[in-house]
């Protein structure tokens, strides 16, 4: 229902939009999350976002500019004077502004930071100086912080003081003098407690923290298992840095599934969150390319196989007709086996320790997908082949036996390296999503290829 | 340096346990969050951890419990009496005691529940009672609620009574006396208000709502866009029935990275999270023999299509030695564009509409691709196949070319069903990443096979 109203308002301020209703639209817009306005400004011309900006508030606007994309924000930052951009920008969440900084070229950033007060400033150079993926580059610096000694009432003050009046504010950091994290207490402790207790009867001193330089994977992961709200980072000092919250922790974990996802498939990661629509022709080119090459190079090896047994299939083509069939069938396999593993391995339910009972798990497994997949495969080749030319000395049904056979053996053992290849990729410190289903296609290709010409030549040869 | 200090904890126990000595046990656990607590008593005997169990407050019982995987909760069950249970059970997060008690059979249900309180007991059946995937089943029913005529000095009490000690309370939520929700407060906003304002001066009354019925993954989806803590659930009369937290739509966002992952493999989601270690060989066969064996089944056309085309092989080998290159290659081309598709309607960074300015963008992308794999397939052609027995009519140049051209059309035509087949699955209103991988192998090979063998009888035969 309130998806019909949200979508209401939409076509309400398009239609406004479009009749430059302008003070109706601003009137409506003030009352909506900033996100839907910002959703909203993306699709209006510039000379109206021009106009509607004075509508709101400093503080609705570094909000709302928060939310936009990268591409509305380098525009607004063409479109507007320096000195209401440099408001905006004050105003703005501490991450999204350092990685907006980080956008702009060094003359835009020159000509950015004369309308900067001294504390956005530093702010802003401080955050852009983290390395990509670590705890420092996705950390906000706005937090409150206390010190043990105060009682519930100063330390209210103080909040008081230190919130920035739109931000989330749950956990308050407790500080000595030389900003060393001491604990925690909640905004809940805090209402709970009487007013003149003193905050050290309330501290959590047991807390769990991040180092600014690490991966941000790590981060996310702690947020995850300890159920917090936000994480405090601190630095090599133990020095409260800055703090990731949980929202940033579901932005990581959406990441790194496309970056998986990706993997599996054989695409190289863009270095940032790349957008479907915004990467151009040759963008995508370039990402994909790597591995579609290299695994028609590596498919050099499959090729010399075929035809080291040429001879074998001109001799008897049936054994030529079913070779697509074994090598999909080990790929479709192998590649199974490879996601249940490295899904397993990502959620941390298996360990590179228990090698071996993985491997024989698969190894049963595989064994009854062989008998199922060998059944199918001797029917298919009564039905098809019934008409083949086949060598007077053997019946059909034997060579229907032999490449059945053949093909339950690729099953097991495609099964086998696909779950057993992102251990050892794992074991020699890759990262396991590499070893998915265009390598695994590749390398079960040849196996199936000795598989399938070996049980050849041993059996009808 | 924490994960150390945690690790050496960790080891500290086990030595400690494996020396039978409970107390100095007891003290390090006391001091421990629960989420390792649980984690730590998953792997003591069950006589240690019953001898543990008395040391705990029931408070810290019910949310270490709360942290335990379902089957250590199922064994606590069968080994401590029911009246202690009941006291673990009472303080346990309500969303996780409302799974444990579905996964209780009937008798054991009946066991329980005389030794609950009431409110406890309906808690736990009104959670029970909505069906699964629903915002209902995910709900928690610990929050506080405050009217919006009451000051805030009024407030603050009534959340002191309502909230349960160790629960994580940030937004108070504002009804009227039917409960039907008015608009919400956070306690920071309670902090920095005066003590005598009233509630209604600073209420937030626009705000974002789950309803009971809602996809929990609908409900995940407003949590992260709209940065909120938790979110209010309500029932068809607009009435808080409970909320979702954050750390909630995280557990929900990676079930489905899970859930697509496997359909991107072809293995059947499972009902319920599913641990690879705990899923027996049958379990993990069933999930996965579905796929496979429809997939070779579906196999018979291109069985068909190769059949169709013996006698040409048989008079032209060399033929048949490239068949899996040109199946292979077009099965990852195919897959990479389906799975770059598919994450960006995930995304939402393209929709249905678009489908034409998609599947031209995958055809520029793919002409570019079949350039270089075309140009590698001629190469490899003329390395491995010179001495490939060849009619005199032709040259092995001239076929290579053929062979090349067939590649390279094959290329573009799996790009384009890889990324078209996906958009065609969400017209149809199915979920589309079940147009991925194993899927598209498969089609691609029937076009493929038709491709080549097209080409083959136009230039060659």
């Amino acid at each position: 229902m309130e998806k019909v109203i949200k979508d209401q308002r939409h076509a309400i301020v398009k239609g406004l939009a479009e009749a430059n209703e302008l003070e109706a639209m601003a009137a409506i817009l003030k009352k909506m999350p900033a996100v839907e306005v910002a959703e909203i400004l993306r699709e209006l011309p510039h000379e109206q976002i021009l106009q509607l900006l004075p509508v709101f508030s400093r503080e609705d606007l570094g909000y709302i500019a928060s939310n936009m994309d990268m591409e509305l924000l380098m525009e607004l930052f063409d479109l507007v004077d320096r000195r209401l951009f440099g408001r905006i920008f004050t105003n703005m969440s501490s991450d999204v502004r350092a990685d907006l900084y980080q956008e702009l070229d060094k003359d835009q950033q020159l000509e950015l930071l004369p309308f900067l007060d001294k504390k956005t400033r530093e702010d802003v150079i401080f955050l852009s100086s983290f390395p990509e993926e670590t705890a420092g580059s996705i950390m906000i610096t706005d937090f409150a912080t206390i010190r043990s000694d105060m009682t519930i009432n100063r330390a209210i003050e103080k909040i008081r003081q230190d919130a920035p009046s739109r931000k989330m504010i749950y956990y308050v950091f407790v500080v000595d003098e030389n900003m060393k994290m001491r604990g925690f207490v909640t905004l809940k402790d805090i209402i709970m407690a009487q007013p003149d207790t003193l905050v050290q009867d309330i501290i959590h001193s047991d807390f769990v923290w991040a180092d600014v330089y690490e991966d941000r994977e790590s981060v996310a992961q702690k947020i995850e298992k300890y159920d917090m709200v936000s994480i405090p980072v601190l630095n090599a000092h133990r020095q409260l840095a800055g703090i990731v919250r949980q929202d940033e922790a579901i932005d990581v974990i959406r990441a790194e599934h496309t970056e998986d996802l990706e993997k599996f498939m054989g695409i190289v990661p863009a270095a940032e969150d790349m957008n479907y629509v915004e990467t151009g022709v040759l963008g995508h080119f370039k990402r994909r390319v790597v591995w579609l090459s290299s695994l028609a190079v590596i498919g050099v090896i499959s090729g010399m196989i075929i035809h080291a047994y040429e001879e074998a299939m001109s001799a008897l083509i049936i054994l030529a007709l079913y070779m697509p069939m074994i090598a999909d069938t080990g790929g479709n396999a192998g590649s199974q086996a490879a996601t249940m593993v490295i899904r397993a391995m990502a959620l941390r339910q298996i360990t590179l320790k228990n090698w071996f009972r993985i491997l024989f798990k698969e190894a049963r497994i595989a064994f009854l997908l062989s008998l199922v997949l060998g059944i199918i495969a001797f029917g298919k080749i009564l039905f098809l082949s019934w008409e083949t030319e086949i060598p007077l000395q053997y019946s059909l049904t034997f060579i229907a036996v032999a490449i059945s056979a053949a093909l339950s053996l690729q099953v097991i053992s495609s099964t086998v390296i696909g779950a057993g290849l992102p251990l050892l990729v794992k074991r020699l410190g890759g990262d396991p999503a590499v070893a998915a289903s265009p390598a695994i296609t590749t390398i079960v290709d040849i196996t199936g290829l000795l598989i399938y010409f070996g049980m050849a030549t041993m059996l009808v040869l």
